[in-house]
């Protein structure tokens, strides 16, 4: 393991209180909306969301350490601005309930882009494919349980809705960038 | 006094010229009303709000030259970037009238704190927190005098928005660094 | 010629692009409409518009470079964050459809000087400049053909969008500054 015990339950708590700030946006807009009622809820969240982005959090972190050198030139400032960036374009999905959905994608998938060029090295960018990809295949997947659902105009990828790409891109460079801060503490 | 009665001028008219166009969306879409009409107004803003922003704006550049030593790598491009900044949110709060109020307090603090990790220092951090309070507390006063009043939907913060402090953070952190700016035309 | 054959073809097939994905959703929002119906499409986008953007794109990158020396820094990072800007700018012109048109307006103004501040040397707001007008008055004179409208509620520039400037006017500094990525490529 690249990351300590400790550092990795951090990642897990970041994941776990960025989670249902962002969740409740889309609660509220009734862009996704919980069918398992009868399970532990976090604010408007389901206990079992808030631990997947925690525990996606803490593992993709673990993962970039193992896809190349960390650059030594990033601070917690980039930090921070990565974890303002995610949650200003998660809330900006819940605001564009109601909008059509190519612009919507178009603008949020823009912004996870800019997410990448502001922050990113080739092994960033490999982290928000992967998680792209396991973002969408897990929410995929959970929705088929049945355990929630996107509003039907929104689901219109496999279920999910087609702007999380681009929303799980901007996750992955971020989690990219605060495992190389927390490398240059290890060394 | 670190700035010349010039450049303190400057930035009280800066900051007149620049509330009026955003405190033209507030009012346009209800987001406030002013209640005491009886006052000289300045296209939709009351007279004594544009004194307060271009004061405000001048007595904070000022406040800043005493926390600490200018960086002098700025110049007006970051600047004109924190202006544009305060203006894009400051337009945005209004455009956000009528959606929920959790992700749009997000939306406006994480474009707040995206404006210090793009432009602020730690002075820059602080004038964005002495901005953060003291605009508000104005406004809480202000609307407590009856003056004006956010529409009740909005004004869940002791009668005024959840989202001013991120846009009064935005604002005090774009002061501070146009008074780094013109530090450098003193020396 | 400054850019080769296959660069100015490269540039044209980039900006053929990307137009109908922005188009499309002032198409489907109703903040424009084809009048001349009876003509090639590309999407929800008029063959003549698509042809214009493309055409537009190449000219304006050979002109950048004639105004001045390309930056030698700027790389693909940067191309790829001026083209993610331009899009998602011109989406969320889209998504303000119903909006008032001031904060609108100093939104995507906003937004636009944030684009040059981020990414402009001098010859790059003279090319936005350029697009600003030139862009406009296209639209204002293939608006006042008969060709295509505004809707009424957005058109006040002349039959066009008061936020078209600001949004040519990234598109002008995103193709100077691919300008410069290609030039490298010259010598």
């Amino acid at each position: 393991m690249k990351l300590s015990p400790l550092q990795l339950f951090g990642l897990f708590v970041l994941g776990a209180i960025v989670a249902p700030f962002g969740d409740h946006g889309h609660v509220i807009t009734g862009t996704t909306e919980y069918l398992w009622k009868d399970t532990l809820f976090v604010w408007d969240s389901a206990g079992w969301f808030v631990l997947m982005v925690g525990t996606g959090t803490a593992l993709l972190a673990e993962i970039r350490l193992h896809l190349g050198p960390a650059r030594t030139e990033m601070n917690w400032r980039h930090g921070l601005a990565g974890i303002a960036a995610v949650m200003g374009i998660y809330a900006l999905t819940a605001l564009l309930k109601g909008q059509p959905l190519v612009p919507a994608v178009v603008l949020v998938s823009a912004l996870g882009v800019l997410t990448w060029c502001a922050l990113g090295d080739k092994a960033g960018a490999i982290c928000g494919v992967i998680a792209a990809i396991g973002g969408v295949a897990n929410e995929v997947a959970t929705a088929h349980f049945g355990w929630f659902r996107y509003d039907e105009s929104i689901g219109t990828l496999f279920g999910v809705a087609p702007w999380l790409p681009g929303l799980y891109f901007a996750f992955g460079v971020t989690t990219s960038v605060l495992a190389e801060i927390l490398a240059k503490r290890i060394r």
